[in-house]
């Protein structure tokens, strides 16, 4: 018999009960099914499961649907369970990564879900797996590609960390090898070779030059990067190498796709042999939209910036949905062995939220 | 009961012999056995042992001494032992570096210590261990440092591989490492950071712009060389690395020695932050001296260059005497698993030698 979770308790204790239920990535299958067994008894929800994915819809007959989503799992448990409360936070593995914003969720649809809250807009809730593992793995990419109409929505917002403050779209990243290749020689008659690890200096001189840019999309601005992430070269100590890589990480704005990163790419290194080992899009904010400057307004004071990381919101923003990150954890916390939420953030940012979905 | 060397038998003979008896570094015991018993049978040689490195002499009154040396140990074996013979030349482990110049020595021993070989000089042969691993272990390196008397001639010859050719002195090699130190950040917010790869741009420029010297010394032209041999740096694919450390050899002609090729790379990398990790002395040919002269004239038809690699002719060069370096073998093949050597080129060398001790 699993644990039940007590929809009706504070958002804090709801918080605690889900951090205690470990659930590192792979083994969601016991969170999954309390989290579905919790969501039956809101009578005015329907559930569906798809593995440990679950999705909860209303069907109210408004116009609009708002969409929240958040990932069950976290990182390897690192001795920091079961959770303990001290100075007013909750500490333990997943607590701001992204537990928190679970029970929100988790609030919201037990008060709709129990006709204790009229919603203002159609809502869809979706809770997923091995968002903390490698994308194909991922649960919402999965249900993505599988239904995406389960998706659909006119907002969503996730509620990964971001301290209650509002952050729109998100930046795409990029990882590229560009690969220098020599001749191999001993180094006592270096001559008779071509260091690869010299050739790199132009490589390294263009990323120390690079004047990333600054680009506002949809009134907000994203700053960009580009940064050697790994560099590597070397044979043994008396040989002139014959091959260096250097690893580079571009995070783009959400005006380029994941095709425009590229070809910026390949025109900052031209002359070199560039590999794209692997990239992530962008995502719009799409503060163009109405709903998303009401949600603006009433989860954050008016007050949104650009999201700077890369976060699931880019799933949504393939299906042409607006989406914003809020929730109350604090991402400088996450995945660190002293993972830990404050107490007051989820309640400040269970009433943001309660306050949006009644419109 | 070990094997016994058979010293009247032709040099190839005896070099595979040599050869069979397997003596990787460490485990010499079995062929210094077998040399120290061939070598007590030859009437007018005094024969001394220090673990396993093995000093002959001959006391015959005459007025200078040519010293022959040669290291007993090979690389590890790599599948090839034992010896075999095809297309002329003799395969195995260490035939070429350098059981060919040992089994020299050895002729040279046999001949002078019977009588057989009136020589021009007095002759002191030197057998040791433990070349191919660290200094400190080296035979020759811990012979020097506890009884220097015995290295004490007015020329050392180093049956190293040349291909019979005669090569002066050598090179000094220094390994030194530079540390860029930046600061962490996640790379999606770089600007918070300082990215110690993007540092090393002007090291590694440096080093593509750098021009080695030509060098004459004692009329042989030695070419140097400065080389980045390693590069390291990256934290994880997301992440501003906060230090980046480039691993650099600079190969010195004999007119530096290791202080002054510090204080070069010190000005190179001016600026940086430089740690010498290991070096090893150049060493004069000592060209200016009669005794080299003839010694080039009769072991390579007057023709002399200078040794660019590094070898244990440096140990003699710190105690201020001339050194070059002649042997049967290939440098190029030293090391690898397809090693061998050529058997005209043992015959030719015994040949040289013979005849150069004969005067």
């Amino acid at each position: 018999m699993g644990t039940s979770l007590e929809l009706h308790r504070p958002a804090t204790e709801l918080t605690a009960t889900l951090v205690d239920l470990e659930s590192v990535s792979g083994n969601e299958a016991e969170l999954t099914d309390a989290v579905e067994q919790a969501l039956r008894g809101c009578p005015q929800l329907s559930v569906r499961r798809l593995g440990n994915v679950l999705v909860a819809r209303t069907e109210l007959g408004l116009s609009r649907r708002v969409l929240l989503a958040g990932h069950l799992d976290t990182v390897p448990v690192a001795g920091n369970l079961p959770s303990r409360i001290a100075d007013g936070r909750l500490h333990g593995c997943g607590s701001s990564d992204m537990k928190a914003g679970v029970a929100l969720q988790l609030r919201a649809a037990h008060l709709v879900g129990t006709g204790a809250l009229r919603p203002a807009t159609e809502l869809t809730w979706i809770f997923y797996d091995c968002e903390e593992v490698e994308a194909a793995r991922n649960g919402l990419n999965r249900l993505a590609a599988e239904q995406p109409e389960q998706l659909r929505a006119d907002l969503a917002i996730l509620l990964e960390p971001t301290e209650c403050a509002v952050e729109g779209g998100c930046q795409g990243t990029m990882r590229a090898e560009i690969e220098l290749t020599g001749r191999r020689a001993h180094s006592a008659r270096s001559w008779l070779g071509v260091n690869a690890i010299h050739l790199a200096a132009p490589v390294l001189q263009r990323l120390a030059d690079y004047q990333p840019r600054e680009v506002p999309v949809d009134g907000l601005v994203y700053r960009e990067g580009l940064n050697a992430v790994g560099i590597a070269g070397g044979v043994a100590g008396n040989v002139v190498p014959d091959r260096c890589t250097v690893t580079v990480n571009y995070r783009f704005a959400p005006d380029r796709d994941e095709s425009d990163a590229e070809e910026h790419l390949r025109s900052v290194f031209d002359g070199y042999r560039l590999s794209v080992l692997d990239s992530a899009p962008s995502a719009r904010p799409g503060m163009d939209q109405p709903l998303v400057r009401e949600a603006v307004a009433a989860l954050g004071g008016g007050r949104v910036s650009a999201k700077l990381g890369w976060t699931d919101v880019a799933r949504f923003a393939a299906l042409g949905i607006p989406a914003l990150n809020f929730g109350p954890g604090d991402p400088n916390l996450a995945h660190r062995v002293d993972e830990s939420v404050e107490l007051a953030a989820i309640e400040r940012g269970e009433q943001a939220l309660l306050a949006f979905l009644a419109g």
